[in-house]
């Protein structure tokens, strides 16, 4: 895999070519009676989404000069996770959402049962590339992906908080529990794919306080731009249903800040996300636009 | 832990505490809207099934006199992947089952969302125990257990099978992919137990070998069990609905073999998996126990 170009529209589309690759090689179809469970994986995980979460790793991994290849099949496997959840979120027992990134759910294509059952493959697959030696010939670096991956992904991460958000639609959640349900449901995953980067990098847990500090600003206000993009976007352009929130009277950081200071607080923590930067050089510059691009792509 | 006893049924209950106690720490109820979550895994989890699974661990592990704690949290992390799967198969999408181990299934008492979710998060937490340096200090050890139980857990392994089994329905397999779903949906697990006594054990795959042998052989020995247990069981004593698959119309290793030759078919298996173990002395009796048991539990 080249390096990152500069210009963050072109890095999101190298990032995605070299993500539906690596899918298009692990999700091969078989001949057998599986071909649909590999299609319905093919359906969710190829050829959609900006790709955020693999940027995350690979940007990071560069800061270290960590073999890209290596943290491109690492950022694939963080998104196989991501994209297991949209098609288990997607569900009619759960969010019941007919269209995710502009195509119909997986679900809808395939049924409950292939879909389930392709959420279920995606999330073993995930772990199976980070413990596989040809991933990375370090063990100790291939169970400290796995061990950081799965508290991201399970109760205490992003299934936690699918399930807190399910409980919104029942209570009132005042801003700390909106706050952490966000940060586990969404920052968890977006901490893991900069963990991960600096994993690949060897960087001790000391060393990398600044890039979770990011991590953790980065995943919140990903969130608000969501809510604010869940409000005032455009169906069309956003490729799935909107103002579901909104009808399911649930609490969001719009709904309990209102627009203009929800607007003010994610560009609060856009740039604080960025602050938390300042020790590294223009090698980071790919980071730092990731993170006010979040802020902008609603607009 | 202390020994495994020489009598199977002992044994069976020592291990079954061993796991519901690892279980009831890793799932202690949080004072938070995840109490459900939490409710429901802890109900699929603690207080059923035989725990064949992490007792063919420890059993396996205690022949390389591993430490028995060990062995029992690998056990249990291999059992909660057995407890996902029977949560999401037991869904109404999937196989819709009331009733497992002798109680409502999970999405009956608690809700279909938070029965996936339950599911996902025990497959999580599986791994998440496997990678820990609280389970075991060497990281070569732990990222193997991680990729065998990944691949078993995956497309390749377990969920595949399962897909394979729903197509079963529309289908009409022969006895070779019958035997390759059934060693898929249950085998791979079942394999990945004994194997896992064997990585924590530090016996080279070379020299796993006899061990595989024995675990691929039980695990279609068990299945054919599973099979005549369906056909002839007691529903109050199985705990669950039985006969579902001949209304279903599916091709088994029953419909395939007639219940006699099925029935010589398993007593093969179970001969030939004790056979695997001659190069063991006494210390594999329990395994042999196992094996034998597998051909009488449904007398």
């Amino acid at each position: 895999m080249p390096a990152l170009p500069a210009s963050l529209p072109d890095a999101i589309a190298l990032v995605a070519e070299a993500v539906d690759a690596r899918f298009d090689t692990l999700l091969a179809i078989p001949d057998d009676p599986r071909a649909n469970l590999y299609a319905c994986m093919r359906h969710a995980a190829i050829g959609g989404g900006k790709r955020l979460r693999p940027l995350l790793t690979i940007a990071t991994a560069d800061l270290f000069g960590v073999d890209r290849a290596c943290a491109a099949l690492v950022g694939t496997a963080i998104e196989a996770i991501h994209v297991y959840s949209l098609i288990h979120d997607d569900l009619p027992a759960m969010d019941d959402d007919d269209m995710r990134r502009g195509k119909p759910t997986a679900h809808k294509v395939y049924g409950e049962a292939t879909a389930i059952l392709a959420g279920d493959c995606l999330h073993a697959l995930a772990f199976e590339v980070l413990a596989d030696p040809g991933t990375h010939p370090d063990p100790f670096v291939r169970s400290e992906l796995v061990l950081d991956l799965a508290r991201a992904a399970g109760p205490s991460g992003m299934a936690g908080g699918q399930m807190m958000d399910l409980e919104a639609e029942k209570a009132r959640f005042d801003l700390g529990t909106v706050t952490r349900l966000q940060q586990m449901k969404t920052g968890a995953l977006i901490g893991a794919a900069v963990e991960a980067g600096a994993i690949l990098g060897r960087v001790p847990p000391e060393g990398r306080v600044h890039l979770r500090g990011y991590a953790h600003d980065l995943g919140l206000a990903f969130q608000i731009a969501d809510d604010l993009l869940d409000a005032e976007g455009d169906e069309a352009l956003a490729g799935k249903k909107l103002r579901k929130d909104g009808e399911a009277g649930k609490e969001t950081f719009l709904s309990l800040l209102g627009v203009d200071r929800a607007r003010a607080q994610c560009t609060m923590l856009v740039d604080q996300a960025v602050q938390h930067l300042r020790g590294y050089g223009p090698e980071a510059d790919l980071l730092r636009a990731i993170a006010r691009y979040v802020v902008e792509r609603d607009r």
